[in-house]
């Protein structure tokens, strides 16, 4: 197939729109790089003081990109190159262009300014909310944080027919509907706190040794870089640096990482680091011949998450992979009864039921989604309002985790930014891509029934391999279902992942 | 003064086009601080494979932004503007836009396009003839860039009423005539070989200790991070990193400064990275209420460099400054004969006739920058073809330094990026620099008789205050020539320069 090149030359005659089409999202890219990069840089190393002017700088960007992506020209275009004799990839890539026109028209500007200023202002005031426990403070702003996302929901709906949580969960998770969780999640539900119950009494009797700090900086960075670089990332095309939150920005071309350290604890960062590899990869394998193409951008949230977990759970906390970055621990920071293969592979499998959703083991973690779309769901679609939260989130902490966190809401429903940004329709993405990440894996296994020797032996090109073929290549090509069934011969089930978590946490 | 401010209501109704041209401005000044941040990120930080893409999207980047400097609707504005009441900064402002506007429109896009491929393929292949002394090699290509660099001058010098030469030099030295450098350079010219050798026969009887290596990276990335707080640079808005080539970028929000480290030399990254503390701290200081308009904007190249040479020369290598440095680096690497800080200052002071303009020390310095103006002035006025530059290279070397290149043309005419850049008019203004920062530095003595005891004391407040007030907050406020009567008394006048070298060279 052949690349997009802005060249007259290259361009076909029979698709005039779709090039002038394929060249405004060209544009769209080179412009977005800069943006991207700014971003990443204003987390890794921007001044403090230059916080304003960078805020100014970036929001000028946006509007600019935005006024791209509603040029009243686009719509007759994307109309016209319909009609244009396309090939399969083109014909996705003009699917997708449309879809990223939908999205960034389907609200108008004094709504999204509204938005922007609600959420800024219930973001600002929650980080000082949060530590103090004050709930009755947040329900203020949260309150108009949440008009205005029915407000939105509810114009999606109109716009794209489906219920207005589905319509918002659209913009992350395309295809995905409620319908379809209520399913999958009412599925997990029955079985994952019984299954807590037995992976807490099965590892009672198989306790691990804590590792003893302190670890200095210096080499725990060194291990980063050398598992990053075992894991197959390309540092001529990217970098690991340290922000506060650790993400993946940048570019497919420019990958930019980043992660955390602390010199009491590594294996949270280390594997943070192998989480942000997942994602790292992904972009760095989008199909080159159309980088700058929206069909060539990463499928779906989900999709994202499902590589960062394929690489953190799947991978960096298989028995096989932890035998190998046992002698890489004890190098970086000597040796220590904490750092033996067992031991380091029941530190990062432990399993307890906590408060807080981004601590939370692999076992534990979808009951905290479970709950947070329980609660955002009924939320938007206005059938409970913000006062109904609390008393929810204790009755499925209790019942999902017998957790009890009545009265504390800095550790319950404060904890997340989610909320006061309106990023409503998100969380479900996390647990999703836990099951692709389990189904991948267990599509792997069927076709290569060696996998987990040759992962032990250290050989993980067939994980890459698969990836690459069946995932990061493919990028945005078929919608997300079909990308399934074409990977692994179904949608998305979730039956992989319990049967992962049941092999590795009651199988030993 | 009020600063410009987006508010509408914070808008004259009686300054409405000018208003506009401000709000336009601003708009370039925001989307420019992404392009400044990209272009530092590409240097410092940017893996290899990205090169491509980053270079597209600065492309993309410039584009857009000339684009909008020739919008057909500026200059009526900029004419309607001139009618509107203005306060004497915002008319300042005005002739600074009109001169922005004049500089991007003032060549027709074919002739730019042209001359990008044409510098690009003689700086590419450039960086080969050089290490292979292929001046027949270099010439193939260089005679295009000149030819085009000869019309640019053409069109600029008809739309100016300026020479040739004058019309390109003022691009970056806005009022600089080659009338007033044939007179200020032709003056230097009569004292300068004369000094030279009194200073070769002065420093003859105060011989020097070298310094011994090696000098850990961390120790020489601490000391300079010292020594650059200590030169009042304000870390919480700009950065200090590591780049090929050193530079000071980013924006006046956020100055990106770089510098380079060798393990076996520590003085030339020290006093390269005061050097660009110099840039940074006129960056700092700028008016911050008129941050983003063209009359906040650094004055001239000349002026810059004024600033980086006050501090490199002026300061960083003034004894009772050394004096400071010498238990810094002691207490960086140790301590050693060569750290005593008569030796660092002897260290700092030596002079030594040599091929190469960047390692040439502040005495022979303006002897390369004569050199280079008598070459390329004629050659743009069309007086003389490249054919002739080893020739006349050759002549001015032994005239003015006493040095023999015949055939060395990769120490010779080859050394420098500038032609095969079509950066004519540029070398000037490293000389005007080292002028200026004598001539301030002669006027604050004028001023604070006591200032050499006061920096001997560590007291650098009446040196940054003065630069402050007379230079920083000034900005584009004035022409150069008022700037520097306003500030010293005098327009331009070398005898400052040639009393510092005096003083400096043969006082001890």
């Amino acid at each position: 197939m052949l690349a997009f090149t802005e060249t007259p030359a290259a361009m076909s005659t029979a698709t005039p729109t779709y090039d002038t089409l394929a060249g405004t999202w060209g544009r769209l890219h080179r412009l977005g790089h800069l943006q991207s990069i700014a971003g990443w840089d204003q987390a890794a190393n921007m001044p403090p003081k230059a916080n304003e002017a960078r805020a100014a700088a970036m929001a000028e960007m946006a509007a600019l990109l935005h006024r791209m992506v509603t040029d009243p020209a686009l719509p007759g275009q994307l109309e016209r190159a319909e009609q244009e004799p396309l090939d399969d990839w083109q014909r996705a890539n003009l699917r997708e262009m449309h879809r990223q026109w939908h999205l960034s028209n389907a609200l108008p500007e004094s709504l999204v300014q509204r938005m922007r200023m609600a959420t800024a202002r219930c973001e600002h005031a929650w980080r000082q909310q949060r530590p103090a426990n004050d709930w009755a403070g947040f329900l203020a702003n949260f309150r108009e944080v949440l008009a205005l996302a029915r407000e939105e929901a509810a114009l999606l709906s109109q716009q794209t027919g489906l219920s207005k949580y589905d319509a918002m969960m659209d913009r992350f998770e395309p295809g995905m509907t409620s319908a379809q969780l209520d399913r999958v999640f009412g599925e997990v539900r029955q079985w994952l706190p019984g299954l807590i119950q037995r992976v807490l009494a099965h590892q009672a009797a198989r306790p691990a040794v804590d590792p003893v700090g302190p670890f200095p900086l210096a080499a725990q960075r060194a291990l980063c870089e050398k598992v990053v670089r075992l894991l197959g990332f390309d540092f001529d095309a990217g970098r690991l640096d340290v922000s506060t939150h650790p993400f993946c920005g940048g570019v497919p071309e420019d990958v930019r990482m980043t992660t955390r350290f602390r010199d009491d604890e590594f294996l949270s960062s280390l594997m943070g680091t192998i989480h942000e590899t997942g994602h790292g990869r992904y972009e760095q394998n989008l199909p080159r011949d159309w980088l700058g193409q929206p069909v060539a951008e990463a499928r779906s949230a989900a999709l994202h998450e499902s590589q960062s977990l394929s690489f953190e759970m799947q991978l960096g906390s298989h028995p096989g992979f932890v035998n190998r970055l046992a002698p890489l621990v004890r190098e970086a920071f000597g040796d220590q009864p904490a750092f033996a293969a067992q031991n380091l592979h029941r530190l990062l499998t432990r399993v307890k039921p906590g408060f807080i959703r981004v601590d939370a083991d692999e076992v534990t973690y979808p009951a905290h989604i479970i709950l947070r779309y329980e609660i955002e769901r009924p939320l938007i679609e206005g059938e409970i309002e913000p006062e109904d939260i609390p008393a929810l989130w204790d009755a499925r902490m209790s019942e999902l985790l017998g957790v009890d966190t009545r009265g504390n809401f800095k550790d319950g429903p404060l904890q997340d930014v989610h909320w006061p940004e309106a990023l409503f329709g998100y969380f479900p993405c996390y647990s999703l891509g836990a099951m692709y990440a389990g189904q991948w894996f267990a599509a792997m296994r069927r076709t290569m029934p060696d996998l987990d020797a040759r992962i032990g032996a250290g050989d993980l090109a067939p994980v890459f391999g698969w990836l690459r073929d069946n995932i990061w290549s493919q990028a945005s090509r078929w919608t997300t279902d079909e990308l399934a069934r074409r990977a692994s011969g179904e949608p998305l089930n979730p039956a992989h992942f319990k049967a992962h978590l049941e092999t590795r946490y009651l199988g030993d």
